[in-house]
């Protein structure tokens, strides 16, 4: 069914519903809805969200070391005194940096990419943090690299380049075990599965 | 699984997530790409969407005739002139306004409930535009009055509510045809659907 036009009876309405449509996983229906749940919210509530997003905009930046989004640089996980130094997990995006905190297994640094190679779309190594990545290790204060990107294809050949780039270095690269399903996402494995994953990280 | 706290990398995000979070089936895992997909967005495309909210909270209104939500009072379809202002269509949300007009067979006015009679949610008919309604009707230009509420238990009971409330007035009272939706297969219809469209079976 097509949902035809909008009618004008309110233009700030039919807006709304136009910007929530634009989102990704909502559809015509669900926009409307939220719409409309909007609306009856009491204005301060409504207005948290509005000021949230513009507050993202505004404050989030990418840490100056490992390029997670943060709203400090460094971010609070490379300014804890605490972290092993000695240890960088080479995820794809954020989302990951949080699943695996929550397993709480593991208390070294992060370096976010930001993607992944993927020639078909367009995405070559110059496109994602990896330049940032080897600046880091240049340093040698690293003495394992954990490489946690998606056992996926363009993953495992993100993966690759980054091993091919060390060649020849002295650094521990690792991988995740492969205990996660292959074509599956980290980000939506359960916190037992990528616990087991980790800790079964294996010689590259 | 428990998604445990958002590590405060970013609070501006950890924000924005929670607030995703709060809207009607958004839940923790959407609210995180959702808020990954604003961040990654153009600023005035992500800005676009806190205005659209903020726009919807200082100008939408109740119409102050039909009670729809508007931007002006009288809304545009009260204001329409060609409108047959003989009719008035009760619905439970202004939703419902929008499916109507979707089908291009009605064009006299509305009147919205914003909600339907439900003891069990604690809604009576005092938190209902009902009492706007009978006054629209104390006018005595409305020969029609269509009843949409939905065909449900509180829709049924809010319809005869109406009737008994404008019993002995001169005004037509009619509802929505109950039968087999159409696509729809006699065979997985519900004994109820059934039996009203037998029941209302019309001349070939």
């Amino acid at each position: 069914m097509s949902m035809g036009p909008l009618p004008a009876a309110s233009p700030s309405l039919a807006r709304l519903v136009q910007e929530l449509h634009k989102l990704p996983g909502i559809g015509p229906k669900s926009a409307q809805r939220l719409a409309y749940h909007l609306i009856r919210l009491p204005e301060d509530e409504a207005l948290a969200l509005a000021d949230a997003i513009t507050s993202v905009k505004r404050n989030v930046i990418f840490c100056q070391d490992c390029q997670n989004l943060t709203d400090i640089s460094p971010c609070s996980i490379c300014q804890e005194p605490r972290r092993n130094q000695g240890q960088i997990c080479v995820v794809e995006d954020p989302l990951d940096v949080m699943a695996l905190e929550r397993t709480h297994c593991y208390d070294g640094l992060y370096h976010v990419l930001h993607g992944v190679i993927s020639p078909l779309n367009g995405v070559t190594a110059h496109d994602l943090k990896l330049g940032d990545l080897f600046k880091r290790l240049e340093a040698g204060s690293v003495e394992e690299l954990v490489i946690a990107t998606n056992p996926t294809l363009e993953g495992e050949a993100t993966s690759m380049y980054i091993r091919r780039h060390l060649e020849g270095r002295d650094i521990r690269i690792t991988h995740l075990a492969r205990g996660l399903p292959v074509g599956g996402s980290l980000e939506y494995s359960d916190d037992q599965t990528l616990r087991r994953a980790f800790q079964g990280r294996q010689e590259l």
